[in-house]
């Protein structure tokens, strides 16, 4: 790659504009990349070309690929709703490899350490690069500079937007459901291998070239509700089964028990209730991890003690949330991804637990979207710098190991704040400057750590609502110079000058460059 | 318009292949037009141009038109669930009147009654033609020569298909919704003004390049559920009232009373039964008319005899059908429109009543639709010949005065019967030549009459099942004969040569010209 196909971007990153042969425009601040294409426009079917009775079924998962027309260079997509529990992606690329197919882009939505037998395909040429969340082995791989071509990360929105727009072409997506029809109608809500939706499919199914849908439970026309609708569908597969139930829960579906987490998560609902945004009739996102777990139980006592309720909260769903619902402090559940089992159920059984999709939530190129709409949202970070801006993606050390999910997208809510713990293994979060940046500061708002909150000077109603609050209020510079004194000044991640992968602002924009770990 | 502009289809009628001055396909057969191109691609949006808190109301709908841009020689659409108690069609064109807009094409899903007050706009030059069915004084003044475009009919799928391909491209949609939030997002089954669901909104909102939402029961975010995507939605405005709720339930949805229809609702159900569709598992549409009640009534009676169930019925739906699901005699009704109150409720309050779109139904342009999946449809039909082809739209006068609706979609169903009397008004229903041909006789199966049934000679398998059945097979010809015995050989209508109407095949192709009146 020559030094022209690199620019510096508004956030100050050398990021390049031609990855894996194709251009790609440079971040260039919020709001500012106005897009003037048309959407992509997938071709004409017609039902002459399909089963006079509707009856898509085929015999394999080889059969389907086959017959969708697997060939070298497609690409081929995947979704995530089974977590680590996936069984589908590995085989897919078992079959391109025993068909002898080669240089295949996977576009997950997300990939996980289930897909590590994966890497002897990117050893191969089986696959040329993964364009999606690499957690775990995969991004560890891929930031030792082992994979042929450059990663592309996006957020939830993001790959919805870069679907929609065309600069993804999807030629197979394989969509994994707890069940299905022969038609291709599809739900994640029932069967024995349920994810709770499939949205996180949604625009692969409206607009791949092929779309396969693969279940271990077939039901009769219809299938309801159907969260894939079959008239996207070109083939269907049953397989003996898609996903390991139990690893398609998340791991983190406790409250915290660390009683430094658990003042974090306090922290910050009190900021809430201090700061009014904890009203009748609001509304919230606080993710699954065990710190935003307990934000919500937090959340969850001061509306009982002032006798409100929230008009929606935003999934991912679980038992808490659930609870919440059904205990009638909040009106409706809209959610993206279920994280354990209560968040099915409740799904499947409650008409006000909605399931959502990264193009009613999260889509930047649409009319709008539910982000918007949302009056707090808690998130985490790897790293944040004095400027607030913030890291998702790679550690302190410049690994690779976490994908962006929503957390860009959410970004766009009317509070985001971050609570954060000052160090981690002695490890700084407050830095001069991210490894990566995903969020870029001017949309984060608070950042609450163990010794003080930082309200960004941006926000100046924040910071005139906690006068006098007694809330710990300090600059990001003070919590900074607080960690740096007891962990010191950390180093610098030791990194190479070959891109590994690239970071997608919401608007399909480079926002930063991931380079490799020497 | 020259000779060369006409040519001969494959069903012998002599069609025009320019309206309005673009160039359309003449119809060539069942599956014989395979479409070669892509889907209408609207412009990518951005949310940088909404609002930051996702509230797009308007003052006015005129607020509305104007800023989505209203002027000469635009399509405005509008979608024909409030039936003859809708009050937003009138209403834009009054405005557009004001505004001394010119030369409108009106693509609304239906026009009824209610919308005779638009003819002095046709009349004015304010709106050019009307693409969609024409119920009553419309369809009137078009066949009197009136309208200074051409009227282009199509099924319910076909015009979702039409909007799909970009045949029809929409600059301003309007939907009325009995709910909405401030966002967008849109139902019919909340609120006072409630039509069931808002289906034949669906491509209008996914295609057209501004979407106007106008509601009389605004609700707080989120209006669940979203029929209508607030994604796809630029503004919204509230009015005192959008339809009115009497007139928005069809007139037809109580059994008929008349001894002849019952007779051949029975003979129609007895049919079914003889020749085995009514099985456990099977799947039925019978439409709203007196004699479909009465139909589904004796399917209700049989399956219960029998203690079998049907695997789903397809809407429009009403009381009856809605008392076949309480009760347990069908596992589901697909719903594309709701023809009574206990419709609405029961899709607003039954997981099992589920709302489905020409999109998954109807469109023939797409991987398959559920039309094709139902094993039984009873339709009606104005006039049939000898070959079994079918007319829905022209009184046998030659005035063009009603819709296709999804006749012509469900014709892909497994087996095709339409109970029709002998004759009306001493007129007998079956002819040598239909007035206007809608549906190709290879796609009808079976015509019931109250002297007897005629079978479609192609279906050998069910001639074969009636032999011995003692029900009173005879040929179309017999039962022509037999009626011009009674009522004489009917007179043809009197037809000019100039074109007011086309009639388009589900696949976008012209399967007949509809002639002025002289």
């Amino acid at each position: 790659m020559s030094n022209s196909n690199f620019v510096t971007n508004t956030v100050g990153r050398v990021v390049p504009t031609v990855i894996n042969g194709e251009k790609h425009e440079p971040y260039k601040g919020i709001n500012q990349h106005i897009p003037t294409g048309f959407k992509h426009a997938p071709r004409v079917e017609t039902i002459a070309h399909f089963p006079d009775d509707g009856n898509k079924q085929l015999d394999s998962l080889k059969s389907a690929l086959i017959k969708a027309g697997l060939k070298d260079g497609m690409t081929i997509s995947t979704h995530h709703h089974f977590r680590n529990g996936d069984l589908i992606g590995n085989q897919i690329f078992d079959i391109a490899h025993d068909l002898g197919i080669k240089n295949l882009r996977w576009f997950p939505s997300a990939s996980f350490p289930c897909h590590e037998p994966l890497i002897k395909y990117l050893e191969d040429g089986t696959i040329s690069h993964i364009e999606g969340s690499m957690n775990g082995a995969l991004g560890k791989f891929a930031s030792q500079g082992k994979m042929s071509g450059t990663a592309i990360l996006r957020s939830h929105g993001g790959r919805y937007q870069a679907v929609q727009d065309g600069e993804v072409k999807i030629d197979i997506a394989v969509i994994g459901a707890g069940s299905a029809d022969c038609f291709g109608n599809a739900n994640a809500v029932h069967g024995s291998s349920t994810s709770g939706l499939l949205g996180f499919a949604l625009a692969d199914s409206q607009y791949a070239d092929k779309v396969i849908v693969v279940t271990d439970n077939l039901v009769p026309f219809p299938c309801v509700p159907w969260q894939i609708q079959g008239n996207y569908v070109d083939f269907v597969v049953v397989m003996d089964k898609v996903g390991i139930p139990e690893k398609i829960v998340s791991g983190t579906t406790e409250i915290t028990k660390s009683p430094d987490r658990l003042y974090l998560a306090e922290l910050t609902a009190q900021f809430c209730e201090v700061t009014g945004i904890i009203k009748d009739g609001f509304s919230f996102q606080t993710g699954a991890g065990g710190t935003s777990l307990a934000v919500s139980d937090y959340f969850a006592k001061i509306m009982k003690e002032k006798g409100i309720k929230a008009r929606f909260a935003r999934g991912g769903s679980n038992k808490y949330l659930v609870q919440m619902l059904e205990e009638g402090l909040i009106d409706y559940i809209l959610d993206g991804q279920t994280f354990d089992l209560d968040g099915v159920r409740s799904m499947r059984d409650n008409a006000n637990h909605v399931w959502t999709s990264p193009f009613t939530s999260y889509n930047y190129h649409g009319k709008g979207n539910f982000a918007q709409l949302v009056d707090v949202v808690i998130l985490g970070a790897t790293e944040v710098d004095v400027n607030f801006n913030a890291n998702v993606v790679t550690h302190s050390d410049g690994y690779l190991l976490h994908g962006i999910g929503g957390w860009q997208n959410c970004l766009f809510s009317k509070t985001v704040i971050l609570p954060l713990p000052l160090f981690r293994d002695r490890i700084p979060v407050i830095r001069d400057e991210v490894t990566t940046i995903c969020g870029p500061g001017e949309l984060i708002d608070v950042i609450v750590t163990e010794r003080g909150i930082a309200i960004n000077p941006l926000r100046t109603d924040l910071l005139e609502k906690v006068k006098n609050s007694g809330l710990p209020i300090k600059t990001l510079q003070e919590l900074k110079d607080e960690a740096e004194q007891i962990c010191g000044k950390p180093q610098k991640p030791n990194l190479g000058e070959k891109v590994i992968a690239v970071i997608k602002w919401v608007d399909g924009t480079i926002i930063d460059a991931v380079r490799e770990v020497l």
